[in-house]
This record gives C-alpha cells, sequence and structure tokens, in this order.
C-alpha cells in the first residue's frame, strides 16, 4: 500500500501516526511517498484549502479538532505552508540507503514542523532532523547539492499524478483509493475485510 | 443543533440516517434545516465536486463506499445532481405544521432518491413522497404554488450564508461546525463530553 504525502499536509501528520501500525496489524507494509501537492494543484488548476473562503478557516479549526480527537499532540506551525523539496529530496535519498532511517526521519520531519514549530523548508532544519534520526548530515548535505534527489522526487511527483492522486494524505491499497485522514476508520476496516 | 443540508447531497443523505439517534442518545435535539448548496456556492465562487477532474470521479467511489461502510442502502441516482427548491420548499411548508410528518418527509426524499432513483426535482414525486408520509397532497401542491415556501427556502439559504455554512452535511453544535458525514464521530465524542 502506497502513502502519497506533503510534508506540510497536517492531515498527512495525523494519518503518518497511525497508518503503520494499522498496516503491520494486518501484515501489510506502507509505502511512504512524500511529492508536492503544488505540483498537482497546478497541473488540475485547483487551489490550496486555505486560500478558500470559509474553507481555509474551517480547515485550520479542524486540523487542531482532529489531532485532540486522536490524541496526538499538534501545533500550528508558522509559516505555513512551506516548501517541502528539501524534506521530500532527502526521503528518497535516504530511503535509497535505509528504509528504516528514512522513516525515522519522515517521522522527525513531521513532528518537527506540526508539534515543534521547526522550518522544514530550511536545508539545515532538514539535515538536522536526519541527523537526529542517525544519518550522516555533511554526507546528506552533499548529496541534496547533486541531480539526484531532484530527479527522484521528480520522479515521485510524475508517479503521483500518473496514480490519479489529488489530496494528502491519499493512501492506495491494492488500487483502491482513500484520500484524507478521515479514512483511516475505512482503511482499517478494507485492510481487515479484504475490501468491502 | 443545527443540520444543514441539501436534499441532493449524498453525504447528507449518509448523515440523516444517523444524526437524530446520535443525538437523541445525549439529550440533543436537530434542527433540520434544509438550503440550496447552489447559492453557497455562487456566492463563494466555487464549484460542485463532482465538477472537479479527479476529485469528481472519487467522489462517486467514495460515496459507494462510505455508505457500504455505513451499512446503509445506496443507489447511485439520476439525474444526479437535480434542483432542490420544491423538496426544500415543501419540508419548510410541513415543518411549520408538524415537525415529525416533516422529519418522516424528509427521510423519504433523501430515499427515495438515494435509494430508490425517485426524481426528487419534480414537484409530483414531491407530493407524492409527502403523502406517503402522511400530508395532504393536494393542500401541498397548492401551498406550493403560493409566495410563502419560496419566502421560507430564501430565509434559509441567507441563514446559511449567515451561520458560515458552506457544504452539506454541515452540522453546527452550539457553534462549533462539522463539515462533512465523516465527522460523525467527532460529533459523537463532542456531545458526549460536551467538548474537546
Amino acid at each position: 500500500m502506497d502513502f502519497w504525502f506533503d510534508f506540510s499536509s497536517p492531515y498527512a501528520y495525523l494519518a503518518s501516526e497511525q497508518l503503520d501500525a494499522l498496516a503491520a496489524a494486518h501484515g501489510r507494509l506502507v509505502r511512504w511517498r512524500p511529492y508536492l501537492l503544488g505540483v498537482v494543484y497546478r497541473q488540475l488548476q485547483s487551489r490550496p484549502v486555505t486560500e478558500l473562503p470559509l474553507k481555509g478557516e474551517y480547515f485550520h479549526h479542524d486540523v487542531a479538532r482532529s489531532a485532540r480527537f486522536l490524541g496526538l499532540p499538534f501545533r500550528p506551525p508558522q509559516p505555513f505552508p512551506v516548501a517541502t523539496q528539501q524534506a521530500a529530496r532527502a526521503y528518497y535519498l535516504l530511503e535509497a540507503k535505509d528504509e528504516a532511517l528514512a522513516r525515522r526521519y519522515a517521522h522527525g520531519v513531521f513532528r518537527g514542523y506540526f508539534v515543534d514549530g521547526r522550518n522544514i523548508a530550511e536545508e539545515t532544519t532538514v539535515c538536522a532532523i536526519a541527523a537526529e534520526a542517525g544519518a550522516d548530515a555533511d554526507m546528506l548535505r552533499a548529496a541534496l547539492a547533486g541531480d539526484m534527489p531532484r530527479s527522484l522526487l521528480r520522479e515521485a511527483c510524475k508517479a503521483a499524478l500518473q496514480a490519479g492522486v489529488f489530496g494528502s494524505p491519499y493512501v492506495i491499497i491494492d488500487g483502491e483509493p482513500f484520500w484524507g485522514a478521515d479514512r483511516l476508520p475505512q482503511i482499517a476496516r478494507w485492510l481487515e475485510s479484504g475490501g468491502f
């Protein structure tokens, strides 16, 4: 099953705290696939919810309430949203070496942004979070300067568009798409019963 | 608590099957408030989800799956969506006389459209459903020709805009807004604990 997300999506953060355990309980593994929501929005000519009248205000209120509902720590980050190119590129670099490390790093990015108010748009923050997850920050910084991470993220965005992904979080289980953290109960049922 | 909805909204149909029981379990009553989603969309310059690329397709898939998830009967209606002026005007006329009758009628409209494929845009269908709920169809038909139902619905749409309602279903509990049938679990928790 694929977990598509943008690191600056608060609903993706909420889902990220539950998805692996949910999958593991049913003997499944999750492939984390950060991408850039902005690329999809440009393609679909849609706008971020935060820019829409009424919905934008509701969004902020609902995110905080949903975090409380799920019992997860959450502090509205400033600035919001932020560019997540560096965070996503670093993810793919780390994943190519060590998936468990990449997973720890990804949790670190989400929690760093949505709990501790760290600015994950900055390369220094991204590298510091990677180091805390056990990566070699100097090597990561050097690798980020190359072409590979750009190309890996570009491929991921292309794959997202091809898979019809249009939001974050967006989970695909054997071809079945689930959009939004509020679909976690349906995902649980789907894994339990192999579809319903 | 207020339950704002458009009769042609399938997620509102799903919510309508659960909301009264949920409220009653916590000693609360629900005021049903049909309005026209189109009026709000015009005001906000937004478009129905069914017209959006990818999201439109996902919407149809998700509605059917959500109905199965909740164990509710559902058949994709054709045509969809339909104009719901007559259905909503009849609701307010019936409600002014007898709220229990109006409630039976409203369930009849939702189920007629989303389960039995009846065209609720037509006045004859609306009157037939009202008769099945126990109303005098001839009196209703005569009343629908007058100014009162128009004015009642216009007031409801104005009140929806004033309350910041932008979707369907949209539930407001003591000022706290919940958008979407997928917020029923949060509504349940809110009623249980008086906020969280």
